[in-house]
């Protein structure tokens, strides 16, 4: 039984052009603007071997999410019936964690330059992962 | 400035016949097994909608790994230098959250069969999310 609550340390924050949720686009292939990822001085070392061209994914914590919400209707439109939050990509859901499939434009420091992140302004950053290659080559 | 923490409460956990984090697949396409993931009653709500077939993402809370590291060598292989954790799929780092892929074999009440997934028995899990179609079927 998985019955315990771990916390969740942010490791860095979203600086971005977007700060209202309600204008973001909904996912970063429609038309999310380029961010910055910048990540706590303790856990520079953890950048290591990243660099520009790098497909990563940016995991959040959408701190402005409802958590109590199991079902909705996808993409906010009432005129389709609500279905469960586990089958859509809704922010609202137990444990609000984004999502973010982006690739590395720079790097200055501890400062991440990524595109298209569908994230606003101060969203937490939890971690970033390699987009896995080809099995032969990790 | 990111400086808060955060409660993740898990909304299920994973039967696998792994047990042994030493054994296991170090991703799900290197030979990992069907397991099951067992949602919370509280939140059975949250699945309807998918169904067999399906791929989603799992997303599962990696207990037995280490916050504290920052550089490991890749796949724990010593002949290979150390990277930072964020350039590698090591489930040690300072949030150690697992990405699976997989898809739905099938589904009973609430307990969920899954293709490959490469986390032991036991293993917390935060959320399911869908894997994306093209944008014209969101």
């Amino acid at each position: 039984m998985a019955t315990d609550s771990y916390e969740v340390r942010p490791i860095g924050w979203v600086e971005s052009p977007l700060v209202d949720p309600a204008s973001a686009p909904l996912q970063g292939d429609e038309g999310a603007p380029d961010a910055w990822v910048v990540l706590e001085p303790a856990v520079l070392a953890g950048l290591q071997g990243l660099e520009p061209g790098h497909d990563v994914i940016v995991l959040t914590w959408l701190d402005r999410a409802s958590r109590n919400v199991l079902a909705v209707h996808p993409r906010g439109d009432l005129s389709r019936p609500e279905r469960g939050v586990f089958s859509t990509r809704s922010p609202d859901r137990p444990n609000p964690i984004g999502l973010h499939r982006v690739t590395i434009r720079s790097i200055e420091g501890r400062r991440i330059l990524v595109s298209h992140l569908e994230a606003v302004d101060q969203t937490p950053v939890l971690d970033l992962k390699p987009v896995l290659e080809a099995i032969s080559e990790r």
